[in-house]
């Protein structure tokens, strides 16, 4: 073979430890505030909503925090994952740049499941019979049923209107790992009701999910809350995607200029970028980190720095984020894990402290890149993925403008196998971009009566 | 790590051939005969269906054939494939049996490209620019649609009816990969048009829908064909499936008692039995090698053995099989991929000399058993696995019920995600079993009048 495409590595050399960039970030992000009190909370105040250890890791400094065995026995159904080097993507390119990704689509169908683990071995361990949580496309949904089905926990999913009625498939697959899924908004939570009496139509959003979730999580002693990003603990589990993809590119006899990552709340972006953000912060070879939002939701690119609730209603307690308000409803794209109205606090100080960066791209550039991806490489890509590889494209050609090369590496964080009627958009002349007003913006934040900072 | 859980192979592991089991048989499969003249026909008949390499492939005795580089470079996009070992399949069946399983789904969904990719190779060698097949639910299709966008060729599917309705996703993941597909039977050819005349609301077949794409090669000069099971060459290029297998399991200290791959035309069974059949022959360590078929198409256990058509219009030469009749149409079962009346040559002379064994389960028993290894294992199976699960399961009870245990590799072919409306249909409680009467394949074998063995 003149070219190794798939970098792998053995069962022995997955990560023992999860990596918690706060231990070395230089400005630590700011406290989560009290929603009615605004004073700072501390990590008791979580434990209506979760068990224990994971309070803990949420609030901890420890840099290094080590993966339970019985974890790493399960991540070993799909860890470690492949890396590939994007031979038929560079070639169709014509680049001389270095494409390699990262597949954690591989057993269980994207990233979310490194976290959803964790999480049900801490729920399980702690006693916990069931949990509650929201999804955007459903990726975080069927990954945390199949965790609880593993752990014997009940499930129940607030699943976003408009990916309930658009993704039917994932509905049925948490049904067959036992889940319990309703469509958000609902009738089923005050917080559903509330906003079901403004607008009967709401395509719902994943910040009325989690106020679902999180209703039925507070108002139930047996039932706990989980967030499928976002929260530190969550980016944290995932970062034993960026910690292998590094022993791997030092296989591959590489190191990446660039890494890129779909952006809805964070965890995808963390768990590929963190582990070498590291490197950039301990003064190491330098590599540009960047975050990909949808034009349509743009809190990154356009979104203020503030507190805000992680959801729509104001149960949460208040994050130091970059947000567009909580109030703000994304336009429907397919990309459903991308339309969150805020980043998590890591990310906001990161982005703030410009130790990374951002970039939005409309859903149309989007599919083109994820259907030539799909012809070159052989997978069709979540639409979430298509936002790197994307972004991806974009920094290829900008190399190529310099008359440069650039060794990328991107995440491709999951297939888009239950995701084919967006292509059939696409393939079909009928998919549409959505613009944000400044406007509409400038309303949803000027809504804010939360913290500044 | 106390268990190993995912035994893996690097890329310089991978097969440099394919095993041809033609070698190695004790009676040589029948030659195939002239539709017309009932006399062998030689290689030279089957231009105008195949590129010359492939019919060289199709009639060789050579017991190893070399996988081109360009091939075995494309293969590296998801082989070698992962093996891994079903612990928690093992504890859920509380059984003291060993359970381990190629998962062939992690990249392209199924085992199908791993000869959709050298048939794409070989015709684009020989300067063919367009290619018309079959498939039924869709995996054999899809991977072809993707070979021939790699190889720059047109390809055109005839899609069962059945399916086509049925799993809409998998129609719209050929069209991203630039391919033409149709439901079958279609109004585009004669063979199509004639089964519509006798029955317009025929769900098809893939007897049916391989008479309509060997009908548009032979009267398009430009065009080839394609089969993606039952033929020589194809079952011979799965057969890397088994020979990684056999590396894997040698890793793990192991070897099989039992091998047991899904049936519909043979290549998946092929694809991993075929490497440990050739131990059995050549006096080595013995294995059982079980071929699981629908109980709604049963072949193998209900056929007979005699000369039958591929085809059911009776267009292609005639084949020394296992069959039910070229005009039996299988009751429409969620396993589009089984739902063929015959078998090819090779496995129908093997089941004959009793080298192999056969066994035949209903849907809802194989659903059963997907539904607990998605539960345990994390990957929801294509209901094609299914057959094979279940009769692990079997197998699985058998031993325990003579007190022993068995060392069994299956082969999990794909994964399910384009077949969750049928989990929704087992899960709601619909889906149903469908049985053939004795006199219904008395009457499908009696039309018959193809030579007798």
């Amino acid at each position: 073979m003149s070219q190794q495409r798939k970098i792998i590595l053995s069962e022995s050399e997955m990560p023992t430890h999860w990596y918690n960039i706060v231990a070395d970030m230089p400005n630590k992000p700011l406290p989560p505030l009290h929603p009615g009190t605004k004073q700072p909370i501390d990590a008791q105040a979580l434990a209506p909503l979760f068990p224990m250890e994971l309070i803990k890791q949420e609030v901890s400094q420890e840099r290094w925090i080590e993966i339970p065995e019985e974890v790493r026995n399960i991540y070993s159904l799909w860890r470690p994952t492949p890396m590939f080097r994007a031979y038929g993507l560079e070639k169709a390119l014509g680049t001389k740049s270095r494409i390699y990704y990262k597949y954690e689509g591989v057993t269980a169908g994207s990233h979310k499941p490194n976290t959803a683990i964790p999480q049900g071995y801490y729920n399980a361990r702690e006693g916990i019979k069931k949990i509650a949580t929201e999804t955007g496309a459903g990726q975080w949904g069927s990954a945390l049923s199949f965790a609880c089905k593993l752990f014997d926990i009940a499930c129940e999913v607030f699943m976003v209107k408009v990916s309930y009625e658009g993704k039917p498939y994932r509905k049925i697959m948490m049904n067959t790992w036992g889940a319990t899924v309703h469509s958000s908004p609902s009738n089923l939570t005050q917080a559903g009701r509330s906003i079901l009496q403004k607008d009967p139509n709401s395509p719902g959003s994943l910040g009325i999910a989690i106020s679902e979730a999180v209703e039925v999580a507070a108002t139930h002693e047996d039932t706990k809350y989980a967030l499928g990003s976002v929260l530190n603990h969550v980016l944290m589990h995932q970062t034993v995607i960026g910690l292998e993809a590094m022993k791997q590119l030092e296989k591959a006899g590489d190191y990446p200029d660039i890494v890129i990552a779909p952006f809805g709340g964070g965890s995808n972006f963390a768990g590929i970028a963190f582990p070498f953000l590291q490197n950039n912060l301990l003064g190491g070879r330098q590599t540009r980190a960047i975050a990909v939002e949808p034009t349509s939701c743009p809190k990154l690119t356009r979104g203020v720095f503030r507190y805000d609730f992680g959801d729509t209603i104001g149960m949460t307690p208040l994050i130091p984020m970059y947000t567009l308000g909580h109030n703000f409803i994304p336009s429907p794209i397919h990309a459903g894990g991308l339309r969150y109205h805020g980043a998590g606090a890591i990310i906001s100080q990161l982005l703030k402290d410009r130790l990374m960066e951002a970039d939005a791209i409309n859903q149309i550039e989007c599919f083109e890149a994820g259907i030539l991806f799909s012809r070159t490489e052989g997978v069709i890509p979540a639409p979430e993925a298509n936002h790197a590889i994307a972004e991806v494209i974009r920094q290829v050609k900008q190399a190529q403008t310099e008359g440069i090369s650039k060794t990328i590496l991107f995440n491709l964080c999951g297939h888009g196998n239950f995701d084919l009627g967006a292509y059939d958009q696409y393939l079909s002349g009928k998919l549409v971009d959505f613009e944000v007003s400044q406007d509409q913006i400038d309303a949803s934040i000027g809504e804010l009566d939360t913290p500044v900072i």
